[in-house]
């Protein structure tokens, strides 16, 4: 389906592709941490620059906080019309001391490149601009008309990207969105997925008394913000592990039999994911197998906590405050506001009076699900057998791309395209992030692939 | 019972004392953090030439971290011998950002001097100083042979004291020794303490995955550290806030009725106490008065926990590993090493097989009862009456000096005058750390008065 010049361009200028992935790489665009600001922008304009090079039409939109960088090309309005989503910006590199190259210096070894980004998203996101690049200059067009949408706040939950979305919602009307913001089932099982967890994210903070008191002299009389703060946290959970916010469970969508089945069927490694893990158990709701944990069934997890001293050595006090993070994975038919509501009072029921509590919501998410049985998903497909040499796997993803459920509202499109070029063990938001360059070369022919297909079946 | 022309002297040079106070305190000596190693020794240097100057022998003894400085002066085999003890380490200063005057650049603001180490110890530990100088200036001798020992590890639990005083026993023999490290009951309310608290105090690490992970890709497998480490620490506590690790209180002397009405007597202002804490109501053992509770009741706090991320923004992971320092506060007749052995066989009968736990004991300290009815407790009630114009009161603290345990036991001396020159609002080990310059002076005209009126007491 993908013209051999259009291929042989792809397999040619291999090395070009992989560069211009290391430069973006170089760029810390940390949209978290307000020091990166300018980091962030420089991102966006290396984006903006880029695409504007392929022919585009582009704009650098700005928002309350980083830019969004949008372009379009008409070749036909016949045409079917693709948008094409990635970001910019990156987690935190932290714990830094765990890099075993710096996490922005790439670096290449065992047939991957070391980078934080390397796989979330830059380097998938790459994968689109590299395959256009290649159909472009040989071509000199594209089979499908395009549009571009690369943010750079996806980090952070896209705070501005519903207000854009909403704003240019007439420019951005599209058959299809393809987004590879994911990963393959596992390294060599190309997957398409259809489900996606949403996010609620907050923050819990617990005043003691005014300052930090010497736990002698005080020791017995005043509430250890520190303590009350694990009493709370603990009891989050239930004894089996389970979520104990009332009604946390409510709405959750149950796995359809053949969905299950499914799932049963993929080839899950349990004492390769333990080796990987470096755990000795797994843990989890037992009537679910992991991979229905990890994809199907909500979750809750501190993602940090804090308090009192953490410095070499001992230090006597008792803490004047405490804080943890604490998210939560969601699944269909979940809603994120509704269990943020849900997790703030139940909080505010089990604080004792003793200290002050303040709970901030970091953001939130609405989990998705993509009706499977649709041409531009059977395009999809038939793109990545072509790509990878193998058909995709259908699945659920545990992680939230809060931006899949915005297009799905906003723009009214249900043809989302989750294609998860990355592997589940590349390390995104961990240390030592990578990406296979092998998985980056069969993703470049699978876009192609797929800007031929799709064209193909809308033509049929 | 002092004479006049060393009052007069000790009058005159107060501003002189306090100068000298301001150069002491400009020495970072943070004894737990070992980038201020060579701050140490320049406080040890600083202790050194001071002692020197007034005409001791003086030595300065190297330990496997900080060094101890040691200096005696002989006037007459037949008079008494008193032993001075002090540090010349502090407290980590942290949080920085809460201190309103830097923390080593001392400050003074009504009637108070502010910096670390202000009160504990540098601040108390100069009136021993500053009243021999007076003395020898002006008569040219002491009333008693005196020795002095200030160490540089008090604040990490002093871990060399102890081999120093058995290799040292000999040159250290006494008939009575002084600490000023603690506080009076409340200010103007001087105070003769007879007890004190214990001190075991561990960290506990839990380690889980490997690295930190995608909390969306693997939240529902994996147990998270911060949430094992909460449910620990919550289950330290009973639902009454007492301590739930197995025998806990088994060796708990309970307080005589004497004392409790001692106590009770004991001008204690609640309502000024949670405004001075800035918390709305006190916690604790309904059973006791917050006096007892503070002083005469063990107790357990978490004084620091880590895990994840805690920085700006939102990071969703599941951290790798997570941290806690925790502390007891003994009171006879508990023993530390029995406590930290408890306090690990406990931790390790709660942690799930699910992560990895290690627990390491910081340091330890038995808890220590002085008798009160000796000649030298009456002499320093006379002495203290004449400093600061009122009786003290006889009463127990709730922190703890290791180094008077290891003093009671190794010299055999039962002779210790805990003298506690400061206030309980002057903030030792919190932000904003204070002494008053009032009780500065109070406490130099108290030593004099102490030399004095021990050496009657002796000649009687």
């Amino acid at each position: 389906m993908v013209p051999d010049k259009v291929l042989d361009e792809i397999n040619h200028n291999r090395k070009g592709y992989e560069e211009e992935l290391a430069e973006f790489l170089r760029i810390p665009s940390v949209s978290t941490d307000s020091t990166h600001t300018a980091d962030i922008r420089q991102a966006a304009f290396w984006v903006l620059k880029k695409v504007q090079k392929l022919g585009f039409h582009v704009e650098l939109h700005e928002t309350a906080r980083h830019p969004v960088v949008c372009g379009h090309i008409v070749n036909d309005p016949a045409l079917p019309t693709i948008l094409i989503y990635g970001h910019y910006d990156v987690q935190p590199p932290d714990p830094l001391d765990e890099w075993i190259t710096p996490p922005f210096s790439p670096s290449i070894r065992d047939g991957h490149i070391y980078a934080r980004g390397a796989t979330d998203n830059k380097g998938q996101c790459l994968t689109y601009l590299a395959a256009m690049e290649a159909m472009l200059s040989v071509t000199g067009t594209l089979p499908l008309n395009v549009k571009v949408l690369i943010e750079g706040e996806e980090e952070i939950g896209s705070p501005n990207l519903g207000s854009f979305l909403q704003e240019h919602r007439e420019d951005l009307q599209t058959d299809v969105i393809a987004i590879s913001d994911g990963s393959q089932f596992a390294s060599g099982i190309p997957a398409i997925t259809y489900g996606l967890r949403g996010l609620s994210y907050l923050e819990v903070l617990v005043q003691g008394p005014r300052f930090d008191l010497h736990s002698g002299s005080f020791g017995g009389v005043v509430a250890n913000p520190v303590q009350v703060l694990a009493e709370m946290v603990a009891r989050l959970k239930n004894n089996d592990g389970t979520v104990a916010i009332p009604g946390f469970y409510d709405h959750v969508l149950e796995l359809e039999p053949e969905e299950r089945q499914e799932l049963s069927n993929l080839p899950v490694d349990e004492v390769r994911l333990k080796k990987y893990l470096g755990v000795d158990e797994l843990v989890g709701e037992q009537d679910y197998s992991p991979v229905e944990r990890q994809t199907a069934r909500p979750t809750l997890d501190v993602n940090g906590i804090w308090g009192g001293f953490s410095g070499e050595g001992a230090k006597t006090i008792i803490p004047a405050k405490a804080g943890a993070k604490v998210s939560m994975r969601l699944v269909p038919n979940q809603r994120a506001s509704s269990i943020s509501e849900g997790f703030k009072s139940f909080i505010h029921s089990i604080a004792p009076s003793t200290v002050k509590i303040q709970i901030s919501e970091m953001h939130g998410s609405d989990p998705v699900l993509i009706e499977r049985n649709q041409p531009a998903m059977e395009a999809a497909a038939r793109a990545i057998a072509f790509g990878f040499g193998k058909k995709p796997v259908f699945i659920r993803e545990g992680g939230s791309i809060p931006i899949v459920g915005l297009f799905k509202e906003v723009l009214d499109c249900g043809s989302i395209l989750l294609l998860g070029w990355g592997s589940p063990d590349d390390g995104a938001h961990s240390p030592n992030e990578r990406f296979s360059l092998k998985d980056f070369h069969r993703a470049i022919c699978s876009v192609a692939a797929l800007f031929y297909s799709l064209e193909e079946s809308y033509r049929a």
